[in-house]
């Protein structure tokens, strides 16, 4: 028996349902755009806020208080956890789940015993998967928590930390690895500053440059097919996060050269605290080709933290994902749900119907997208914007700038502003 | 007779003295570090603010009215404010100036006639260089003023603002390289989008990077020495500016193999504007190398938009200027007064009182920066801080991932939290 | 002819409709709580975005040209414009305007001129909407573009500005007065400082307070029915506004006993600056009795400025209305459009697009909240969740303090906390 | 034996210290206008910061560790605790502390058995004040960190929470009394809310209003002398924190009645997250005469949560302690630092380093604001520039509006612009 036991798996009953637990919008089987919808959104439930938060906040206490938290037998409390997990994927029937090695096992009384308790507890999720057919949209380490990484995991100044790190991210990659995970993510945690008056940012920047390349090979090694993923933040915890954003990280992939191999795992709250649109990174990532992988959630822009909330906002994330359908859709990565239960949420079905509302919102946002692709309106106005530029023999293709610069005098150019047709495109989209 | 002619060069009378108008700090030929201060600081007075300027904002009219400002004869003009501008340089006594060649130069009734004015200006700022010794810190064209250019310069959508650009462009690097000048600076003005509904970020970018190669390519053919720089800013006047920060201006050089032949101009407010301090985009500069001179002011972090206020935050600026000077300090580049007086600031001399605050501001922080620098406390507390990895046969310099954790696993590391020593590293720059 | 006189007016055709210049959901006499939705709405397009702003911004140039722009008779321009404004109003078939004095009328050589003109005008303006049957919301005076503004209106160091604005705001209020005009508004423009090193802000609040006393006691006098209207803003253009937001206006009006005289005008882009939602400000104005009208529009959380934009998201004006319905709905307030098309918007067409899809927004963000309320789910939860309270005779209501504690030891409570149930909720909302 | 105990006494040494333990600006018993300066700042030491805050975070586990935290004798523990805070005390040299009484005296397991500890902690502190000469600046109660609080404490759904606190406030009141502290500070914690989707912010306002008046009649009931202090911050924990910022509170304190016997406890850090300066909530407080005490710290304007540092710009808290002295400076209050050591500051004399920078930074622009104060230019500028309003029989004193609309068109009044004077009254400061 786990929390979750007596819930019967929620189903899809259509827009006109009063049920608060049903699908309204989430088919999953429903064909858009040639295939299944849930091939398209590849929904994911993730460990760490569903099932190892408890609602601490900076003033305040622990108020979420599950069964498996505490007691005397860590790894029997792992077991609980991974149940009751399971069972709540159960409930929301969604494909996919992800987690960092803390989040399943506990940490142990040296590094060995630490490895080791990922690597049962690897085995145990392996029955689970075999058992229910969910799989593993991807595995990371927690590099963050333990006081150890204080001042960062690769990037720390102390070397026995990266090298701890090291020994962590090798049993958290070949666990993903047995487990059949689609990607390895790494979220840079504490990678990053408080003050440059004790920080070597050069030194730190190719410690982390060092880091990444090293598990690039090993996955080559090992024969892991998925991509590494990285997941950028700009601040929170540390002042500023090495990984700033999509295009810090693109930088940072291109100068030690590993941007073949690596792409990013995006997040709409972090894309909020970078100053940008969460549709921004998607193209951003896009444009140089690294996109991933998604982490659904929302921030709010009047606070300045990660509240990492769930999802309630169809218009919002309708721009997102057309991006997304735009650039062709994901591959191995899948949406995420990085969001967890405000603090006074205290209830076990607080956490279904938290996922129920996000999993909908994500539906109904991702038919809208695909409506808003097949009807072309945008991508008539977009051809048409720039089709000047499609003319085979304008000046503004000659060669060099002396080139242009002689054409445009001689052929006394004098553009003329187009409207820019902002409101109109919008009122496409608000229209849906 | 300019509205400056009365006024007296102002002098260094040293910190006792209570003359307004008088240097406390600034003593260009002071010895510090090695050179004459003034060498150091390579102070430069801008033409769009203290001349162009006339105070409107988005709720008013103009305050500042100038007697070059309207009249029927632009050249005249033109000729004019370049003639009160030297009186300015000659009273605040700085070695540089800088500017647009619309701040200079006015627009003409066709592309031709624009790019003659900017030519001739040129000629009559020779003979006032000539006249006076003054030197060109940098130029730079103004590709955003003009309604033409509302949906931006290079990333148009109309190929013939490319070519009207591309002609501007060169005629300014014409104009740049005849005045000796130092460096060359491209700031993004409308390089970014309103609305991605409209936008092909991905075009966008690619014609920002042709164009940049096409002047990259120019300044190699006619010899000017001096960088190519672009001036990061997040955003304002679009919402989102490609040209977003240090480490997006990075990635984009990289993308387009640019990076050895373009640096960068870092401006204090525009840092702010994308999230970062003054002193952090520098360090990623120097980190990656492209660090290439400096818009001195200072934004407003409780308003959202691009204040340039003249700096008058000592401790701030200093820690700016110790990241500079542990990086070897700036070659062609200089301190540059991108900073407006406020909208009331309505009398000619508020101008001079502005500057001078902002000269010996900037003055006092390099000598405390300096003083830091040589007393090496900052420096001698990071060398200890990473002197774990000097050591040469640790495990964390191994070959691969699975070396290092087995490594780390066989002697069973367990790292140990050091203090950063944060408060007392603060302490250090306070008690300056 | 004017710009828009060969459009139609625009008409509802329902959610079916394709025809972007439609109404898909604004459908004027449909009965929605009790009335038709056009009452409860109270559409307001006002005069200073659609026929003033041309479009330039702090980095360029007009963009936005109209007839009625420029030539050598002021007056003359002044009815065009006039007529443009009430031709535009006829094709979007709202039933209100609004307008400021400098908006409909020119400045003129003096103040005795300049007051001239607002009241021809306002005799103009008189006839059309006697000839159109369309009212007037409010009417206002701008103090703040001109130069004199500067340093204020009535918070200004010069008495003679305050008493510019005494005869400006007389002469603006006659005018509301003699349309009809259902309110009078006041915004503080620049009501505020840039340096308290140079302001004395209690005597500047004391200015304030006097002016509005003013203000008050002449609308009795006439015989204005109407509520003075007070919209508050945090900043911009001043670095801080006196009328920051909701309770800060409300500790003023306390301070000075106008809280029954003068209500608030909130606009939703200007709460986003002050960091609330426009529910917050609008639950807050309606806890103190003081909500008045509502300027619609949205800004950009990501921008630091006002960017007026038109409204597009539909869940996000949902809430703010769902609180205005939940306090008893508007009274002589309205909707108002303070909202403006982008810079590159510059075809007339714009403009209908613009507001097509703001009205559509509002009527669809209003049926959705109607039907909140309607369903009650909200209301239930909230009175059950406050349940405790209404049992007589809890300790929690004793006369003192020491009562209260003495009770709460003899009982030995021991709360329990109770789930807030925000996704859930959040749910009801985003099913709507 | 403590973990300061061997720590020496720190003292003045004058500014050409290089002990990094000393003083170099805060000379206790130096006279500054009229007083010494232990007088003038008051400087207090707080207990939560110092003494319970583990160096947790959001993303991370405790990694400051001291004797007294954990243990099997809780009240052994805090005695333990209050014999090292003393012990501080006498390091530092601070003539007062402050608490929250769950920092001096752990929970209970009922209400009874808290409420007895906290008294008994009380006579602890009066005998440890008794031996030492060390006085209480104010105390509070802890009213957000127990789950009880998740909701929120006098704004509860549940009313025995309301009744809980009520018997908290009344004893640490009681205690604070006892202790003869100068003040009594109660935070809005948890006063706030999450959505007002389940959220009725009247009643929650009203319940508010009704416990501080219970206070306030308690407060005079027993004697109590001091003031009542509300320490304004405007999010975090809850989105929406009730005590927004200075003005918000001045309108809650009117609207009940309560501003006579209520002032406030303002910290810049909260300033700084409300959009204000710490100088603008200064002058706030003094217009409206409720400026009560400081909490002295610093955030960090590029981070979005409370951050809690030490204060080290002495600029900016120049500005602030200018207000301070030209309002009158403070009277019952001080300045109590606020103010945490950072996550990896784990060392405890990282503690002594971070408050003796702290105190000479406040030490310094003490000095440097009583500077500008003596000198007197600020001021005489202010004066000047309002002197238009000294005119006895100037228009604008007119009784009624349209008496100085008459008077100025009958005047012919033309306001002529004048120069605010910002950057020559910025450079008086920074010239400092």
């Amino acid at each position: 028996m786990t929390l979750f036991s007596d819930l019967p798996t929620v189903r899809y009953e259509g827009e006109g349902s009063t049920n608060p637990l049903a699908y309204r919008f989430y088919d999953p089987d429903k064909i858009v755009l040639g295939k299944p919808l849930k091939e398209h959104l590849r929904l994911t439930v993730c460990y760490w806020h569903s099932f190892v938060m408890n609602g601490t906040d900076p003033f305040g206490a622990p108020t979420i208080i599950r069964p498996w938290m505490g007691g005397n037998d860590p790894m029997a409390a792992a077991r609980a956890k991974a149940d009751a997990a399971f069972d709540l994927f159960r409930v929301l029937d969604v494909p996919l789940y992800s987690f960092h090695d803390r989040d399943v096992a506990p940490e142990g009384a040296t590094l060995a015993e630490t490895l080791k308790n990922t690597r049962t507890m690897g085995d145990y999720l392996a029955e689970k998967q075999q058992a229910t057919g969910l799989k593993l949209l991807w595995g990371t380490a927690n590099l963050f928590s333990h006081p150890r990484f204080m001042a960062g995991a690769a990037t720390n100044p102390d070397p026995d930390v990266f090298a701890w790190s090291a020994a962590t991210v090798k049993t958290a990659l070949d666990v993903t690895h047995a487990l059949g995970g689609a990607n390895y993510v790494m979220w840079g945690g504490r990678e990053g500053y408080e003050t440059l008056l004790n920080t070597d940012l050069k030194r730190e920047l190719d410690q982390m440059g060092r880091f990444l390349s090293l598990v690039v090979d090993y996955k080559h090694k090992i024969g892991f097919s998925g991509p590494i993923l990285i997941e950028p933040k700009p601040k929170e915890p540390t002042k500023h996060q090495y990984d700033f954003d999509a295009a810090t990280v693109y930088g940072f992939l291109k100068h030690f050269g590993l941007e073949k191999d690596v792409k990013l795992n995006l997040e709409e709250n972090h894309a909020l605290l970078a100053g940008h649109t969460f549709e921004h990174e998607i193209a951003v990532a896009q444009a140089f080709g690294i996109l991933g992988s998604l982490d659904i959630n929302r921030g709010d822009p009047l606070l300045g933290w990660d509240t990492d909330q769930f999802p309630n906002d169809v218009p919002q994330l309708t721009l997102a994902l057309y991006e997304v359908i735009k650039g062709g859709g994901l591959t191995t990565g899948g949406l995420n749900f990085d969001a967890k239960i405000r603090r006074q949420s205290i209830e076990p079905d607080d956490l279904v119907h938290a996922h129920v509302g996000g999993i909908d919102v994500c539906a109904k946002a991702f038919l809208q997208a695909a409506k808003l692709f097949e009807e072309g309106r945008l991508t008539a106005q977009m051809r048409e914007r720039y089709a000047g530029w499609d003319k085979p023999d304008h000046a503004a293709s000659g060669a060099t700038l002396e080139d242009i610069a002689a054409a445009a005098e001689s052929r006394a150019v004098s553009p003329r502003p187009r409207s820019g047709r902002q409101e109109m495109l919008e009122n496409v989209v608000s229209r849906l």
